[in-house]
């Protein structure tokens, strides 16, 4: 079997060559960094949220991403009908929960979306899958408790996460857990300022859903998506000037990124259960 | 009584280490900005505007802003229902008046939101302001006329509305006035260039609703939020390369002030009237 | 008659010291980076799309712009509301016509639009403005065709939409291409990298506007834009770190510009048919 890393590496090559459209309907915070991050690692954003037209262009992208974080019911409805548009045709979803756990219309929303969609990625903090996954997590916005991360617990949950909705499950924090269920990589790269930047996640997951656009093999595609912003955002981190620079600095550094610099700098551990 | 600019110095060492919940219902133009600034003076933003949940989102954060740059009936319903919320569990409520004075239906929006919801911080241009105050006051898109801000007029107008409404009233300008009807600063920070940044009002509204999160003297909170936005506006001013370079200078400027910075570079000046 | 370079030379002094107000209707992806192009050249964003307003708005406008980015039902029908009010007043509108091609309601939307309002100018990549003339043309997303700007396409189409719309016809590439029908300017500023910056086809319309508002000649203004898009982003992409730094440094020498620059660095040729 192909070393993790060299896989990572073989698919942002293939980012770059493919040029994936990936169709995203997502919050208005956080949209413009998740259009540009997917320019910026090769792939091709569209975002489109009217229920008139998501089944179609869910149809012709390669990728679909959605992202509760500023949800209605007009674009959970067009998320549901984009969902089930990618579903029948065989294009990956990668679900964002953004705040589940913060309000019942967003916990049930998630919830709806997990019963109805095929999720091919989930992604989300540890308060977020952890809500999701049915314990006791407090949800204060959007930030993740690191010590819940630093313990094993991040790591058991995505491996629940990802046999009980057959996908891939990422939580990110300071250590990046991904997990299907047989395989689950831990990633280290990133730096803590990174939390105080706005859409790290949901970039993230614009990314996982770029290399989800290349391969059929999500939980590679999750790792790769990871990887790459956790040693963009450690490169910029070691360089920026405040937190205004370091926004830009992620995105300088993912148009950059290239398979020499992932073999030097990515830190990724792989285990099978 | 202590000193306004050290009470401005306690607010941000204890703004960082309360990292309050700011819920924000505003505008999709500068929202980014308002996350990326909130997370940058050491606050939490949650970005919620649809009708199903702002009530609950507003109950569990520790201020509320609500910007109407990109009103629509459905937001103004949110906000409405978001700010009587936070009324009821006495959470102050951050206003920005954005546009008033440029069609009805935003003077309409914004005279139904002073009436129904208690404001705790009113913050805007002087066109804004004074259209609200009721005077014949032209208003250009979201600018403000530096004249009428350098005359005395704007001090007046503060401490008119900050009467009328039992309020903190702010406007802000080249000098920035806040006054809650008794007590009146004054602060001369900041760079005529931070007008030709979008946003930079919206972000102000940010800071001061960070600060309200940490304290019931939201006089001085919607001063400490000034104060910083001024400061830091014009330590990036000194160097940015140019308008974009501004934007970028705001954030990082902010991520980095200290109570020391505010204590040299801080320029406010009260008076009691 | 006056050199096209010397008449946008012109424009440029002009529209900074008058500060149009500009009207956009636009997508919630680029929006921002929209209002700060627009204060950069010196006119001056208002972003409103509620029904209950747009026609206020757009009457106290010197100029519209309508972009379909992320469209939606009620946002089309505020678009064809501004645009009525633009018409009646005399205020020239702006449409970019983003992703037509992609979907038929994209595509129904924007024949809806050319058909009920009069254009001032039309501008779009060589996909969506080839699908408007009712070419076969493959849209991807947003994205252009190197090709099919190089060659004399382009130029073809912009002249039969200029003479089809009696508009300004622009179609932005390697190589921009602006016809009103009897003139035709041909500009190779830019760089290759602006490609992956998401948005600067919306902010090239915002860049139009903005000139649109200072003078009746739609033709020079349409150039105007595009050549200081072309030559800001031209000297941006010479020194940008990355993506995140040239979107940011677009900004910035869009601040900057002077008649002077555009003299030295604009490359410009007309040919009339």
């Amino acid at each position: 079997m192909t070393n993790i890393l060299d896989t990572c590496k073989s698919l942002l090559a293939e980012v770059r060559r493919q040029s994936p459209l990936v169709h995203h309907i997502t919050n208005y915070v956080t949209v413009n960094d998740c259009a540009n991050i997917t320019l910026a690692i090769g792939a091709s954003p569209v975002m489109a949220d009217a229920e008139e037209e998501v089944a179609d262009i869910a149809a012709i992208s390669r990728a679909l991403v959605l992202n509760m974080g500023t949800l209605n019911p007009r674009t959970v409805r067009a998320m549901l009908l984009a969902g089930r548009a990618a579903n029948q045709k065989g294009i990956p979803v990668i679900f964002d929960p953004v705040g589940a756990g913060a309000s019942p219309y967003r916990n049930a929303t998630a919830e709806k979306i997990l019963k109805e969609i095929n999720i091919a990625v989930l992604r989300g903090n540890i308060s977020e899958i952890s809500f999701l996954a049915g314990e006791a997590a407090q949800t204060k916005g959007v930030d993740a408790s690191a010590s819940d991360i630093e313990s094993g617990r991040a790591r058991e949950i995505a491996v629940f996460m990802a046999k009980k909705y057959n996908c891939v499950a990422v939580i990110t924090g300071a250590t990046d857990v991904i997990s299907n269920g047989k395989r689950t990589a831990l990633i280290t790269n990133g730096a803590p300022e990174m939390n105080s930047v706005s859409g790290t996640g949901c970039m993230s997951a614009s990314l996982i859903a770029s290399f989800c656009g290349v391969t059929q093999d999500y939980y590679s595609a999750a790792a790769a998506g990871i990887l790459c912003m956790g040693t963009a955002g450690e490169l910029a981190a070691a360089h920026a000037a405040g937190l205004g620079s370091l926004r830009t600095g992620i995105i300088d550094q993912i148009s950059k990124l290239t398979p020499a610099v992932l073999q030097e700098k990515g830190k990724i551990n792989e285990t099978h259960n």
